[in-house]
């Protein structure tokens, strides 16, 4: 099966290391993975809130979530990128 | 590079569902990945929390704790395998 991925983050130390690791592991021979800087892409915040985001860094596959460690919150991303 | 992930979890729903999307992720062919269930293992809660591990399910790459999302704390993994 062939998956869609989508890394949303923020720029934070947390979300550079955890985008390094997720690059590293996901099999990007059956998965496309997109990343998702919110700061250099605000439009994209209600898209990631929609599919349940609440922190970055977070990976979302095929609609389910996975928040990974923690970065900061959706709420202190709005207010950063403002 | 060959890397070795450890993916540690207690059986709680938010694990089952992480170690699925966990597997259907990572690439098997440059990482060896093991699944370690802490009820039927309890000898290598020291090792995760040696890790870095706070919470189940997380996932341990090279030394790289990643927590994804929130199952169970290790303090309430260690009580409950106790």
């Amino acid at each position: 099966m062939s998956s869609k991925a989508v890394f949303y983050h923020a720029g934070c130390p947390v979300c550079v290391s955890a985008e390094q690791q997720v690059l590293d592991l996901v099999d990007r021979s059956r998965i496309e993975l997109e990343v998702v800087h919110f700061a250099k892409n605000k439009a994209r915040i209600a898209e990631a809130e929609k599919a349940g985001v609440k922190s970055v860094p977070a990976l979302v596959v095929d609609g389910n979530v996975m928040h990974i460690n923690f970065g900061a919150s959706m709420e202190d991303v709005k207010k950063a990128v403002a």
